[in-house]
């Protein structure tokens, strides 16, 4: 009898984790397929990121609520109880992350009949690029629990922050060189705003799985580096 | 020594309920206060807003951790573990809102040498207004355990979208108009956002609310109205 409850506990965790890395994945191609449909101007793309949303809610949804019955009916301890409030943790930055993958893709939508230098885009690609890399190895860190792994892809936050802001600045003179840039200009800024905070939910799960290791949270300060918050840009410089 | 168990568990759910009482507090100055000091132009109240932010992350911190410890120890139960868990998304919120607070306190600091008409900064503390209040109501709502008074403020969501839309579109136009306007307006759309998403915020608190109440999550689709994402406005319409 003891085995058989031992047995479903397992199975419990297992399924959590089971669906954590679906969720994972939904999330990985929901954000490559933005960035593509953005580069590439296509519509069709977007609409499929904005209609594979909903899964990643309906697993959050369940991954919540899985966890709660868990705590309730096996009363977790040390370990067990950190993995199942990692997998609500995780599930939440993961459900995020579709959001604002949902969110470029809107905007891809209706910027889609705007000829605009396909120069532009590529700023907000590369960093793109680097924080699907992001994710990608904070998900493993998390299938393996391998905390060294976390710490890299938090400690690595900083550049991504650093390339938002000098993309922020770089949009800002594309607007002030020509107006026609400027609501183009201002979709591919919330673009990019976008995925610095895909970059940010990324550390969050670097943090969760240094809490699920350890029982700890990270004291250290973020290597934050949001100057764009500050950033101003004089108009004629670019012009 | 049983009586002394349930009078040391009470003792923890009042302490968890104290401090979301307080951070909510802290959250709602810091909202007030970055808005004053936006429509003011007041650097050092932005300062007060960004230090303010500390003292959320730490009480946020502390739920957590006590949340935590407490469904360890306690093995709490039917409502007893929602509301610990409640605790948890609540304090979640309430941070998330505290750093929206801040961020628009930062831009405040970058734009305070730029001599702007005030008129454009009135769309966004009016977007302001509604959404301290959807915040007061929403935390009375959680403090009286009153699930129609949430889903009130849940409702009343579609109408600070609405507002957001029509600010997008308006700061859009001032940008064509002039582009001395663009990196102050750039930062006023961001501020405009942080509104909005705060308000997205407080209607997951109400979502919170009812689930405390019933066990259940609200199933149905959110009144969005978020059309920004596809607006654009043409060069001209404004000059």
């Amino acid at each position: 009898m003891s085995e058989h409850i031992v047995t479903s506990y397992d199975n419990d965790l297992n399924d959590l984790r089971r669906s954590i890395s679906e969720m994972g994945g939904v999330a990985e191609k929901m954000m490559a397929e933005a960035s593509q449909a953005l580069v590439r101007r296509d519509t069709v793309l977007a609409q499929a990121v904005i209609a594979a949303d909903k899964r990643l809610d309906v697993l959050q949804r369940e991954i919540e609520e899985r966890a709660v019955l868990l705590i309730a009916r096996r009363q977790p301890l040390a370990i067990d109880l950190r993995e199942t409030i990692s997998a609500i943790r995780v599930s939440g930055d993961l459900e995020r992350i579709g959001d604002l993958a949902k969110n470029i893709a809107k905007r891809v939508v209706a910027i889609s009949d705007q000829a605009q230098p396909q120069k532009i885009v590529l700023g907000v690609q590369h960093m793109s690029d680097l924080v699907q890399e992001q994710l990608k190895d904070v998900l493993d860190a998390y299938a393996s629990r391998d905390t060294k792994s976390a710490h890299d892809v938090w400690e690595r936050d900083g550049a991504i922050d650093a390339l938002y802001n000098s993309l922020f600045r770089e949009l800002l003179t594309y607007m002030m060189e020509d107006p026609r840039n400027i609501s183009f200009c201002t979709h591919l800024l919330f673009c990019a705003k976008n995925v610095e905070r895909i970059g940010d939910h990324t550390t969050n799960i670097a943090e969760t799985i240094h809490y699920l290791a350890t029982g700890e949270t990270l004291a250290i300060e973020r290597p934050k580096n949001d100057a764009s918050n500050y950033a101003t840009v004089l108009p004629g410089v670019g012009a």
